[in-house]
């Protein structure tokens, strides 16, 4: 089948093995699949990935012996595939087993190819108002989802979302439906009318006073956005982090101790409301599609994708 | 008077002026005054502090015109002063006032001198049951309670201090009193027959097991404390970070975001309930004093309070 792989080096091959399912296991032929800043720091060295990444994808279930009801059906998954036994798993939070295998991220080829592999229970049928194009959204939409989860915002609150990257405005969407009162930060003052759009209101980070929200969540994927976070926080205040990097990163972590500020890690969310915020259009995710590109170019999308600003670049097996 | 100053050294003075106290403040005659890891971090270039340091002590009430009752009175000190008018002291939370002083560390000289100045609102009356030695320890005992106040231990959680150091010690004590499983991980073997003699757990870092802690607390004053903290501490569990450095920290942040750790920043913390376990004995101090010297003393006592492993140095003013 083809596939992007990863071995230190990002290439295009055609030959790749059609992975096997194991038998509570569905295979999924993909049909589009999303690059992220994950991915693109798996091609920086992250987490010493080697294989197929990709994990933002919709699909077609192939074959599901453990569900056959599922066979035809166009699908999304969750990526967490954990042991079923350890007290994670057995308490609900799978995505934290220490014998998980993530797709396209630890120990599990991903959805940049033909077909892939997930655990029958992780798969979420995809409504028919939801197009291939905005399904692809339906994992970075509930890692957004997430941060509602594990911190308490209220319409009272004052966020602020920074960055306004494919994730931030993800975020911001969501957030923003908790009728808090929400500012997009970003560096992207051509993006403000798109953000006005989609109901944000927009400025620009050095345009945002300090030490002015409840909330930051800190969504820019840059080394230095955890820094830019404690400043825009008031002290007692919370900082969402998003942002995964390969390198480790130079913080101010006095900050943190002296406004005795609360650091929250957050990352893959649930996918039931993400997929009823794509349904309803409570979440508009096609302003955010920078570009459709066929799984031959992969190579070129993640260069794409890396440019600084770039949005959403969706890759297509049948274009 | 005599005082220890730093002017990007440290050198001994016997002829700075004694201060002014303002209308709302209180003279105050230093008894003794505890070195901590602060101090040692002010004298590397931490805050840019230009004067004299110290926060940890005690002292007898020698002139307080807003409130004559005082005079007299052997009294320890809350350390910042607040601007009262701001959103944070009318709330109560004058510690972190933007236009905040700090005794000893920020635009306001400390005690390490014969006299400092405070508000008058800022002192607690010292039982005669505790002595000066132990009273000096009210400071960062109170730093140690603050903890309780911002996250919920509870007698079944587990629980690590990592560092066995003075504010470990005490931080331990503390959290102890919670009765949860506690263990105190740190690299001096040598320590741990005073430390069971604490009712406490010891434990040498390398046999701690990872992931295994609900709370991590970092007390080692260490620039690698918190990655070690991100080592023990479980996914979706909390680590509490009390160090505070003058050089920035380079931190695996992506532990946080995908184990979902949250980090909870902790400074400056309650005098009443520090005041009234070193009254009950609940917190044993006096097995955590390395050594008593001079205040003339002051370079080499801060030489011997930086040495590895070093407990409380106390400056006293009259041996």
């Amino acid at each position: 089948m083809r596939a992007l792989y990863f071995d230190g080096r990002l290439s295009f091959r055609d030959d790749y093995p059609v992975p096997e399912p194991s038998p509570d296991e569905a295979l999924v032929r993909v049909l589009a699949a999303g690059i992220c800043s994950t991915d693109l720091e798996i091609a920086k060295g992250y987490m010493g990935f080697r294989g197929v990444p990709g994990h933002e994808f919709v699909g077609l279930v192939q074959r599901c012996a453990v569900d056959e009801g599922l066979e035809g059906k166009r699908v999304v998954g969750e990526i967490n595939a954990g042991c079923g036994r350890c007290t994670f798993c057995r308490s609900g939070l799978k995505n934290h087993c220490p014998d998980r295998t993530v797709l396209g991220i630890l120990n599990r080829d991903g959805a940049f190819s033909d077909y892939l592999t997930l655990p029958a229970e992780n798969l979420h049928m995809v409504p028919d108002a939801v197009t291939d194009e905005e399904a692809v959204f339906t994992e970075p939409l509930a890692s957004a989802f997430e941060i509602l989860e594990e911190v308490p915002i209220h319409s009272d609150h004052r966020v602020c979302v920074l960055g306004d990257g494919r994730l931030g405005l993800l975020v911001a969407q969501v957030l923003g439906l908790t009728g808090c009162s929400l500012t997009v930060a970003g560096r992207h003052r051509e993006r403000f009318s798109m953000m006005e759009g989609l109901s944000l209101r927009p400025a620009l980070i050095d345009d945002v006073p300090e030490r002015s929200f409840d909330f930051v969540v800190d969504c820019t994927g840059s080394p230095k956005g955890l820094d830019l976070a404690l400043g825009l926080v008031v002290p007692r205040g919370t900082v969402v982090l998003k942002t995964t990097l390969a390198e480790k990163r130079a913080v101010d972590l006095n900050r943190v101790v002296i406004d005795e500020v609360t650091l929250v890690g957050s990352r893959c969310g649930p996918f039931a409301p993400a997929i009823e915020a794509l349904e309803r259009g409570d979440v508009k995710v096609r302003p955010l599609v920078q570009e459709i590109m066929p799984v031959e170019a992969g190579q070129e999308a993640f260069e794409l994708a890396a440019r600084r600003g770039a949005l959403k670049v969706i890759l297509k097996m049948e274009l």
